[in-house]
């Protein structure tokens, strides 16, 4: 799954171990230039690399739109399923292992965020209930914890389904595109783990460059994170002016978005670099994976 | 100047010294995407970067078109002057120190070859003419130098154009795109030093592909570049199934490409790779910079 496409996606790809081929869902949050300009090429390169298994992609009809116009002026040829699913407040779509909805924000263009939820959970035995019932450990469990029907000897019927339960909460992340209101974001931060958002300024950057842009500072995302509870943000698109590695002193270093965030926001931290990979754990903690 | 504008080119521009604000002129050869999915993000982050320098652009109508339309839908924003130059046989622009001439080329869509010829020779003045109409060496070969008119104590006119003779043949190149009929390029290579063109297969692989994608064979680029003279070639587009680094022994190799085109070719032949530069010297002779 990918969660917008700028420019040179499928480039920055080819230094991972990720490959479109394997691409199921392509969820794009709006039609600007540095959200979608890698799109037509990823999606000829596939073809060109013989892709046959269908690709789900979903976004704004403006996306689609601009897609179509490539495709037509430039004679780009898709041969393999390309199934557009266009974004609502009604999204409700079953991807790759995931549940995703969508929230509407507000932005320049219609703009949207995404929460995936895992779908499938394991599920693991009730045995205490069980005990408590009466039902002792036999090769029985084995088939309720498959879900199956059971008739005991003393004509008791038991669900399996009635018995599992999930062996820890389903994981959930939101991925939001540029918003300047992120307590849009309340409901689908609602049970999430972790959000990922848009941070362009600090607070004081944002202020002088005005609202026009509709971007959010890393103060007004580290609030609402805080406000919504959630327990882990990890704040991207960073303005180029924030620079990775500050030489003189009048630079600005992205390390003032993180300072910033910080002031308002006791959850974990991150800030995002490319090829970072991130996992929730079972526990629902948020870690960074460093290989 | 820049000649076609493949996905990511921006990109790989941050990895030189090299500055799309100092860009004068794109050439585009053709509408397909690995020649233009980079001009809508390289203009936009002109934007981005301030650029109030007036910027053209020269191509098939269809490049415009699309560049339009990723405009319009992408809600793209250029305030700088963009001008657009339709490619024509008639195509004689001076842009950034260069005559700029086409040539069509035979591909699945409209498709041009650009020679590049400088524009500006240094001067010298033909002293040995002078001396030989009694005309001896004083101040006034300044003059004459700089193209200006002197009236001798004798009456005789003299016009300085007349005296001045380039110091060196003007030097060009032609590059070529998507093409499968390189004889196509016998009158723009008529003088040049340098051809860059595409070299996708070696003849025996587009034998096996057959002529649909209409591209070259190494060995076709070859033999016309060893018939027309052209004193250097400059092949590049390779397939993607032709290796850098063959690690198994049926992987296919660059270098067959190269040995193919040295058995029908005995000019100064070059590979091109990401990053390389070329010098044409004064001489004629051309050069890979290394650095």
């Amino acid at each position: 799954m990918l969660v917008d496409c700028g420019e040179a996606t499928q480039h920055q790809l080819l230094r991972t171990r990720l490959s479109p081929l394997k691409l199921d869902t392509i969820l794009i949050t709006h039609v600007h230039g540095d959200h979608c300009y890698g799109l037509p090429g990823l999606l000829a390169s596939c073809q060109l690399n013989g892709r046959t298994d269908p690709l789900t992609l979903v976004g704004p009809a403006a996306v689609w739109a601009y897609l179509q116009a490539v495709i037509e002026h430039t004679e780009m040829r898709i041969d393999y399923p390309l199934r557009f699913v266009e974004v609502s407040e009604a999204l409700a779509l079953e991807q790759g292992g995931f549940r995703i909805t969508a929230a509407r924000l507000s932005h320049r263009t219609e703009c949207w965020a995404y929460r995936l939820q895992e779908a499938r959970v394991t599920a693991k035995l009730d045995t205490a209930r069980l005990q408590t019932e009466g039902v002792m450990p036999s090769p029985l469990y084995g088939l309720l914890q498959r879900g199956e029907t059971l008739v005991l000897e003393d004509g008791r019927q038991l669900e399996g389904a009635d018995y599992c339960i999930p062996s820890y909460p389903a994981r959930s992340v939101v991925v939001g595109g540029d918003n300047d209101r992120p307590e849009l974001l309340a409901e689908a931060c609602r049970g999430a783990q972790l959000l990922v958002h848009e941070a362009t300024y600090t607070e004081e950057v944002l202020q002088q460059v005005g609202p026009e842009p509709q971007h959010s500072s890393a103060e007004r995302v580290a609030r609402f994170a805080q406000q919504a509870g959630v327990p882990a943000l990890l704040l991207t698109h960073f303005s180029p002016r924030y620079l990775l590695h500050p030489r003189r002193e009048r630079d600005l270093s992205v390390e003032e978005l993180r300072i910033e965030a910080q002031r308002h926001y006791t959850g974990t931290l991150f800030l995002a670099r490319d090829f970072e990979t991130y996992t929730i754990r079972r526990d629902g903690q948020v870690e960074r994976v460093t290989d």
